[in-house]
């Protein structure tokens, strides 16, 4: 197993006790460092720092440098997948990704590439893994992601994003044999393209279902949770531990819980003592401060990230409940980072 | 009290054994009937309909022609109180609202009207509960409705819709004396206006709360559950009845349970073993099927219709979870309606 100056993080997630909990943000690599703004301004746009190696892997380092964050998080897009299946996206400044073809019927599903054939065209994705781990030089672990299946399917039947992706759930129940079609093709595309994310130094996988609040328990049920458990299984099988974030699904944290993935991430809605009530106080979750916290005072920074350690108990790495907003104050992340590295259970 | 051809939506909102359960679909009029997209075809936009009172009857009468609902719902918009209480606004085709300018300071706040001055501004919307009075000829009762302060206070900061409304809860962080003056003084706005529309025929008030999904438990109950008791409480003083609908607030759902409204909006995500645990079986709460069901196969909206209807028990008035969307087909919509109006219990 490989060694890390700072290893709480990976310590945490196979469950041992640490002196405090681990702390990271989702989205650290972006907007709130004036470090990424600089890179991003200096190219044509999102997909062309996505796709290039070498920049992956500087604004990947970023937040280890200037956060001191316990672990870091390969900068990439969860739209990579759509487009090695077959399906190419663009990035609309401003507004967001745009599909200029989507997926409308049992014919455009039968014509995506999936599996293996089509992880393997991210090779952008895998070179930027092997820069960053040499840069990284083991100062922490480093995490690798991919969407969930639904969150996937969403934007590729949709074409883009939505407050009720109701196009999208619209062929859930019109034709579920199709929409279970394309939620297998992604299983397995996922399935290859997080285990070559393993291989190419990714320590942990975390698993966004960005959009599961637009379900209920019985649809998550059916078009989610067994194909998120399938990925959980394949990962887990060749030792590669597992983070599944399923934001807005409190409705089905018990079922989230039995995938049996290493940590469950919690979104900022969900109340501590609902999480534990639920999942027990001897799983590892990760979250969940209300990112909006970041904006508020120096001293309710500290004292709400303390509340919140002290809450959930032991089994826990701080965490928003969300992305880092991109205009959150860089010192109000700071305080945040600084208060967890300071506690001491 | 006045009397109705078919009151049975008013029985069961005073809590009244009915033969068969109620049935309205939030957003009813609108967008799903041809007839009133004849309407709007014929006008420069949005706001025109809603400050036109002949229009504003005859859209609301429209469902009950066509889909023979137990209750109309007065055509309006949230954002006319923003408007009264001096905040313009725009409503820009295919993207929604936006305020040329926006709250930001406490002197902003200020600034603005409130309590009956502002509300009785809204003369147009009152001409058109007079006019729907008269044509609908006591054949249903009429619904008026408001936004809730939070979420009229979401759109007057951030100045336009969003998925986070980050900009509008870093107030609730940063200067929460200011928050809670604006949400006091669209709390005053919101009692007047929704007493002046019992006076013009409203034989019950929802208040929509529709961004609650933002927030958790601790921020619901300090920004949100004490202004919606303020205006149940001087509702039901004089002997308006309510309904309170807190889209996305699950986690908050036994505090609002104990507001006292006559009726508890359900969202879509809350199964109703969750809601029937939380409220109580005697509880009358309205909702909740997913809007996307009604996309779904005549077989299968029935199927699930009943389902929802046994699984609520009686207090119960079928609605949707969210407001219907406007690509849904008019025969999926009356496959629901009809279900419900020939159950028996």
């Amino acid at each position: 197993m490989r060694t890390y100056d700072n290893d709480i993080f990976l310590r945490k997630v196979r469950g041992e006790q640490t002196e405090r909990p681990p702390v990271w943000l989702m989205r650290q690599a972006g907007r709130i460092l004036p470090q990424y703004r600089a890179v991003r301004a200096s190219l044509s746009g999102f997909i062309e720092l996505v796709t290039t190696p070498d920049l992956v892997a500087e604004v990947t380092i970023q937040p280890v440098d200037e956060l001191d964050v316990d672990a870091a998080i390969i900068f990439s897009d969860i739209l990579v997948i759509p487009e090695c299946m077959g399906l190419e996206y663009e990035m609309i400044e401003k507004k967001g990704p745009n599909f200029p073809e989507t997926i409308q019927s049992l014919s455009d599903i039968e014509k995506l590439d999936s599996g293996k054939s089509a992880a393997e065209k991210l090779e952008y994705v895998f070179n930027g893994l092997d820069i960053t781990k040499r840069e990284l030089k083991d100062r922490v672990p480093l995490i690798g992601f991919s969407g969930a299946p639904f969150t996937l399917f969403c934007y590729m039947v949709e074409g883009s994003g939505s407050k009720t992706f109701s196009k999208a759930k619209k062929m859930l129940y019109q034709n579920p044999e199709a929409a279970h079609l394309l939620l297998s093709k992604l299983t397995d595309t996922i399935i290859e393209y997080t285990k070559l994310k393993a291989q190419h130094g990714a320590d942990v996988i975390q698993i966004f279902d960005s959009w599961a609040g637009v379900l209920n328990e019985e649809m998550y049920r059916t078009f989610c949770i067994p194909y998120i458990k399938k990925i959980n299984d394949a990962l887990q099988a060749e030792d590669i531990p597992t983070i599944v974030f399923s934001k807005g699904a409190w409705y089905s944290l018990k079922d989230i819980a039995s995938i049996g993935s290493n940590v469950i991430g919690i979104d900022w809605n969900m109340g501590t003592q609902f999480v534990r009530d639920t999942v027990g106080s001897d799983r590892v979750v990760q979250g969940n401060l209300d990112p909006c916290v970041l904006y508020a005072p120096h001293d309710e920074i500290e004292s709400r990230t303390k509340a919140m350690i002290q809450a959930f108990g032991g089994n826990h790495i701080v965490n928003l409940g969300h992305g880092v907003y991109p205009d959150t104050p860089l010192d109000g992340v700071k305080a945040f980072v600084n208060t967890v590295k300071s506690y001491s259970y």
